[in-house]
């Protein structure tokens, strides 16, 4: 219940109290309150909260980052970078160009477009201006880039940020800021050869990415909203039920058919339709059989969608990729904005379990032959740019999104398990000394070495300890040393240390930026 | 003035009269209200607001990114990442590792860090739960990041937006949401050893980048501060004083000397003292002269940081960049955190001028002569780690930050200008047909060369014009067609075209791949 009266009377009250002339200039009464109105009083009111919360706050300072979210380390870079590079060749190899949009879009762009998830969007603060939040997916930004700048065709990737005020649950990779990679193609083309393109990618990076085996559901709104229709699910309910469908990879038939009866309303038999249907899983084969179903083939909707999902079939045979994709009407996937193609890539391996998971108990426990969740989702969404668009014109695009948290977390997880050491640096030589007093000289050296092209890394001591400037090398994986002394600049040399084989050899000056090269050629 | 009182005392007249039991929650009075309190009422007015919102603010959707915000299109993309890959080349070069750090921190993170500046910080609205704000820099993520995970020294460099509430001035590149490149050495370490290595590391990139001349000014917050003592400056207003030298580059002595007396309340005497310092500019000499002097060398502040001026010139020397190095004592740098070496690149060049700007008129007016200004800045913050340490331990810190939009800004300027085109794909090969009904061979081979590492396009169109593929290839700058017809078919071959000199030949298809790897090995 609202309660704003009393306690804003009490607020004039104590304030008219403490300084003079403060209730002085007039107001329309509430009836006539504009929204500008009530900004100013916000202002107001948080100016208050400001002087208050500079002497209550100060002692509670928290060392931490914001709940849901995380620092990479170095090492989680160097496996971050290696993943990306795998995703963005693909990408590029399927002739895809790269675009970038601001981390916060105006407010108005994204409502609307999320249905019961739009709770999870972050707003910023009404700091005076415009009002913003944070992406919350790159789809919502893409559209509304191709509406802003007219662009009826494009193959564009995006790699970026997105937000999401969900419940984090970070040892299973669920962030509240995490990287989405997506893949999207815009255009009026023929059906389902760019739906096919997608799940072509899918298909590549996650094999690339060697995850383990994986399986993409495959299923169309149009198909999922014949059935509703066919089951006796009124039109209005549609949306809901479908975000109650989706659930199905998280909760049990019973669980979906109990929310389906008891929250949404709907009635038994519906409910008990629906769940034939969507128990059902197979490939081209299925979609025929669906076409030739006494109520399916009632419904004008799902015949297009099935006939559509034959045609991608061969599409997909054609790529050699059908023998991870399965034709799954349980398949619902909850956003709002999809007409057509939905689809979503899951991990059927049991990962290793996290140690953290395994702490917290049976909540996170990955159990045997349960997935380890989606790492890829997307499909048709033919609407989303004409919403966007002042005249309403329609963009047909279709994409997919690698949510690779969760790739992360396993990657992670395999490099701990190896033996092999993860490198954060690329240094090929350590310039070193033996001696002292040879800082200027190991300087001089290395801007040689960086002039040149070469990754070199020299201490910022003085006078370093030999050993030290070789344990660094053995804990960095830095492959050679450059040391020089006394005798070797007299001579015109540098001894050539190999790390690895603590093989030293004298190399002339003048050879040495070709003798590095050659011997970290395959680094 | 605050005009708190009357409104809300008005409001909730109004509330009450539109729903009763409006205000019988009992509240405490003024003098007593809570920062909870008082959240409790701002949510109220926004969820008021929201009901208005609702109906006011429906047909005014507007098309655009936020304010001082933009998209990069795939063309900018192109060019962005060129830019990146020659500072990360730069970075790595050197030895860095990477991080990376949320786009928001808790609020408190922040608070107390920017000094003048913190008014431009993002918050984030308060949806219940930690007080958040976007990331103002990368610096002070970095030290919460040390201080957090306890690492005592490091070399890292990270990559990443950040966000001002800043006035924007897009033309010049000056954004609201911008990247900043940062490479940064913690750790205790002799003296100007890393403060020069992140000199020759703008040296580097800048000439890398290929801007036109540039300028390096340094000087020390020690040096500025005992130039400030000598100078009679009262000790609790350096900072402010401070912050008004920094305005030099941008407005004239008289303005910043009316300034310091009218606003900030310093003697005349005091400023034109001042005034006399900050005139001059010089090298190593200049850092020797001002040793001698009468006055300067009253202050110990002064004197180790003049001390240090001479230590980090001859590191300079030794990496040869003391070319493009200026000691300039007006250079003063506004944020808090710098305890030391203090440094700002500039472009010493005339730019062209961007259309937009001179159609603006002369607010915008790049003249002749005239720097298009600061493209990187840094210096050394040895006090920043220790305010979020719990036992205040200290990590010495120096970095550098390469504010790259002005670089993009300029590198557009140059990509407009050259007749060299800027290719947004990587695709070697366009897979084509003449003939109708050849879809599905197309895709066939498409999926063939993708499986062998070609990256290769395809028309979803199932009877594109051979033209409008060819076409494709010269607006995209595709280099090859792969060309298939019912004889090609037959005879088990391709017809590989090349489409800058047109040429046609028959590769036979098990040769394909590596005919088209040879062919497009330098692109």
């Amino acid at each position: 219940m609202i309660n704003l009266g009393m306690a804003s009377l009490r607020l004039c009250a104590g304030l008219v109290g403490r300084r003079s002339g403060f209730c002085a200039r007039s107001l329309r009464t509430i009836t006539g309150m504009t929204v500008s109105q009530i900004d100013e009083e916000v202002a107001k009111l948080l100016e208050l909260k400001t002087q208050l919360g500079g002497d209550e706050g100060r002692h509670q300072f928290t060392l931490k980052t914001a709940k849901g979210t995380r620092d990479y380390n170095p090492k989680q870079m160097a496996i971050r970078e290696k993943v990306f590079n795998t995703i963005i060749s693909c990408f590029k190899r399927h002739g895809a160009e790269n675009i970038d949009t601001p981390v916060f879009e105006l407010k108005e762009t994204l409502t609307g477009k999320y249905g019961e998830d739009s709770k999870l969007i972050y707003d910023l603060k009404d700091q005076g201006g415009e009002l913003l939040s944070l992406r919350y997916d790159l789809t919502v930004p893409f559209a509304r880039y191709l509406a802003m700048n007219k662009v009826t065709n494009i193959k564009r990737y995006h790699i970026a940020k997105v937000y999401r005020r969900d419940n984090p649950a970070m040892t299973r990779g669920r962030y509240r800021e995490f990287y989405q990679c997506d893949f999207d193609i815009a255009g009026q083309y023929d059906p389902m050869i760019p739906d096919a393109e997608c799940l072509k990618i899918v298909h590549e990076i996650l094999s690339e990415l060697e995850l383990g085996d994986f399986r993409i559901k495959v299923n169309d709104r149009r198909i999922l909203d014949g059935m509703f229709a066919v089951c006796g699910v009124p039109d209005d309910k549609f949306r809901t039920i479908c975000s109650t469908v989706d659930k199905l990879d998280k909760m049990s038939w019973e669980d979906v058919r109990s929310e389906m009866v008891k929250e949404k309303g709907l009635s038994e038999e519906a409910a008990d339709q629906i769940g034939q249907y969507v128990s059902l899983q197979g490939g081209m084969d299925l979609a025929e059989r669906l076409l030739q179903d006494a109520k399916m083939s009632q419904s004008k909707q799902a015949c297009a969608g099935l006939t559509d999902m034959k045609q991608l079939f061969s599409y997909l045979q054609l790529f050699q990729v059908t023998d991870k994709v399965v034709f799954d009407l349980s398949l619902a996937r909850g956003l709002d904005y999809y007409t057509g193609v939905i689809y979503e890539a899951i991990l059927t391996q049991t990962g290793p379990v996290p140690v953290a998971a395994t702490q917290n108990g049976a909540g996170e426990k990955a159990e045997e032959g349960v997935s380890v969740g989606s790492v890829a989702g997307g499909g048709r969404y033919d609407g989303l740019v004409g919403m966007f668009d002042p005249k309403g014109r329609k963009v047909p695009c279709v994409g997919v999104s690698i949510g690779i948290e969760r790739v992360f977390s396993i990657m992670e997880q395999k490099a701990e398990a190896s033996a092999e050491k993860v490198r954060t640096t690329e240094t090929q030589v350590m310039v070193a000394s033996a001696q002292k007093n040879l800082l200027e000289e190991r300087l001089r050296l290395t801007a040689e070495l960086w002039n040149a092209g070469i990754k070199a890394e020299v201490m910022y001591k003085k006078n370093p300890k030999l050993l030290s400037q070789l344990q660094h090398c053995e804990d960095s994986g830095i492959p050679l040393v450059a040391i020089i002394g006394e005798q070797e600049l007299k001579d015109g040399v540098v001894k050539l240390r190999t790390v690895h084989s603590r093989e030293e050899i004298d190399v002339s000056r003048a050879e040495l930026v070709e003798e590095i090269k050659r011997r970290t050629s395959d680094v």
